[in-house]
């Protein structure tokens, strides 16, 4: 719905503080997220002298007890609600929206994860967010709800530090400040086609807009997306790209989409899923013989890629989903998914049968990259209690 | 060389013999190989009125003693010697040439395999033959060689019963009487261009013909060999095609091949070769992160296709092997190989780098018809062995 995203929490022995930023604040076991206004974002990447920005620190106060902080990036109307109920569902627990809290929130409350949407800051100038004198430090903090509905602010929800803390919105990877402190980020990058066709399934059909009014507010958002939002997929670490179908020549009804997962290589803890044979480059149309689909198929690609300069694999899934079995046949010869048990991905897939994509790449795509995240959680935090261990050998 | 080609043989408690045909003489223990001369030879497939041909038949007289007939069809200078020697290496045993026999035969004698030449007795007429006496039951028969150099027939070879029959030549696919009774069949398809690359290398640098001579002589064989050799294709088991690269654009050297290994699907005793995940349609590029290859690399493609109407698996290789590690990488990811240890292809290929196209698609795909026709026999005489044991259960 309308309103931006709060997922929350398990309580756990951990502070979040949000406060200006110190340098003297922040040490290897504490994250600090700054926050800044949008209207007083400085237009060169890292630079902040314009406006002085807020952070959120987050420390454990015991050793297993890290918060591991995800950045997810992209324009609004592309699909992170989506996203991070994916992710939810990955970490287990039933997601619900909290209880007492704001009944236009589609807030949802799992056991693991708290989203923050980084947009509600930046509906607050400075001397708002300093009023509103919530935001301290201590177990937990108030954070705004901008209600897209109303344009109003609605009541704050509670946060209370998590296990996962997904930084999501506009640009959660535009300051290196931010993206520093990211372990993981990723951008949903949607092309214009797709962008504009779902726009207006969303914008006309679910908040009774104009299709001129749409057009216009696409137009009037491009200088600043072209500025501001487009060239954080440059520091992702992993990059859902959404394009129109090339199985269908001179397609242009957009429904069937190509999905692109670029994965960086040489993240810590993050190991890309390949298809086949590691490294090299594959096409796949696994509907043949074995597996019957109907027009236009399936075709999955795979392969290493230069993606700004950076060394990345890419998988790409083309077409859709039919039906049960060639999701799980897929499924069966992909390889790095970080599931715990066969069928994992197909498993979430079908739990939210009723999700936007489930039937193409970005549910799937979506899906792999909520294990990958599970997958660097645990990775991260086996890391820091097996520490001790390693250290009784040496 | 220029001596058509007999391989031979270990001697078996089975008999051979060349005769007129009689329906009374053939049963489901007893192999008839038809033989006629190409100059009476009807236009129509599968008709011989218009000339009475020769038998050979090969029955044993123990049960694991039959002969598993392999037929190879192919224009002159397209690889047939090549594949004959590779062929005989899967089968094991120093392949040499008779001890005693034609000084200027290329025949070589290995454990398992006869190889008759079919063209030779297309130089013999029927009273030829009759007269020659020699080609009649027993335990031996007196095999004619036509000399391509001297235009003459040298003394024939003695061809004891084997294990493995192959008939090559320009057409043992073309009659149905004999192409019924093949256990498997072969065709290699040089394209033109291809073609007139190698008998130029051929023709001119070994037998010294010039140019204008070869290019007479193709020219002068085309009508027969498009009525005659050429639509054998449509009736092999397998058909190795050999067309120019496709890697290098506009490439006209001639010096990288794609090769094409075509395999008839539902054939007894034949199981296609795939990469990966069989059925479905693959390409592959292994030079990547984990293997490097020089200029202009190898590509891999896999797939079901439809060839003359038949349901078939193509398994393509462009490019050439510049390294060892290349060529155990491929074959340790092409499954369906018919290996008895790991890297036996590579062994193979290796143990004769010095025969023509051993760092190609041609060698690669020789080599495994090769083990696939070794897993044929194995499988046709282990099925008859067993038959007794089944018997019994029932």
């Amino acid at each position: 719905m309308a309103v931006c995203t709060v997922y929350t929490t398990r309580s756990l022995n951990s502070t979040c503080s949000i406060s200006t930023p110190s340098k003297t604040q922040q040490n290897s076991h504490q994250k600090q997220l700054v926050l800044y206004s949008s209207g007083k974002r400085s237009s060169k990447r890292g630079s902040s002298s314009s406006s002085r920005p807020w952070v959120i620190s987050c420390s454990g106060s015991a050793g297993d007890s890290q918060t591991v902080v995800i950045g997810l990036a992209a324009d609004s109307g592309c699909g992170k609600s989506t996203f991070m109920r994916r992710l939810t569902s990955v970490f287990g627990g039933a997601a619900e929206p909290p209880k007492g809290g704001n009944p236009d929130s589609n807030t949802l409350i799992s056991d693991m994860t708290t989203v923050i949407c980084l947009d509600d800051y930046h509906s607050l100038d400075r001397t708002g967010r300093k009023e509103k004198g919530a935001l301290k430090s201590g177990v937990a903090v108030d954070k705004p709800i901008y209600n897209h509905v109303t344009g109003l602010l609605d009541p704050p929800e509670l946060i209370k530090p998590p296990k996962i803390l997904v930084i999501e919105g506009l640009h959660p990877m535009f300051d290196e400040r931010v993206s520093d402190l990211l372990d993981f980020s990723i951008y949903l990058d949607i092309s214009n086609e797709v962008k504009f066709a779902w726009k207006i399934q969303r914008d006309m059909a679910e908040r009774g807009h104009s299709l001129e009014s749409i057009k216009a507010s696409i137009e009037a958002r491009k200088p600043d997306f072209d500025a501001y939002i487009d060239p954080q997929k440059q520091y992702a670490d992993a990059v859902i790209e959404v394009l129109p179908t090339q199985l269908i020549p001179d397609d242009n009804e957009g429904k069937v989409l190509r999905v692109r997962l670029i994965m960086k290589e040489g993240v810590k803890n993050f190991s890309p899923v390949y298809l086949f044979d590691e490294g090299s480059t594959i096409s796949w149309i696994p509907c043949g013989r074995k597996l019957t689909c109907s027009y236009p198929g399936i075709k999955f690609s795979y392969g290493p890629d230069s993606y700004f300069g950076n060394e990345v694999s890419v998988l790409e899934m083309d077409g859709q989903f039919d039906r049960l079995d060639e999701l799980i046949y897929v499924e069966s010869h992909l390889s790095n998914l970080s599931t715990k048990f066969y069928g994992e991905v197909t498993q979430q897939m079908l739990k939210h049968a009723d999700f936007p994509g489930s039937n193409n790449g970005t549910g799937l795509f979506q899906t792999i990259v909520g294990l990958k995240i599970r997958d660097l959680y645990e990775q991260i935090t086996s890391t820091k209690t097996a520490a001790p261990l390693e250290a009784t050998k040496a």
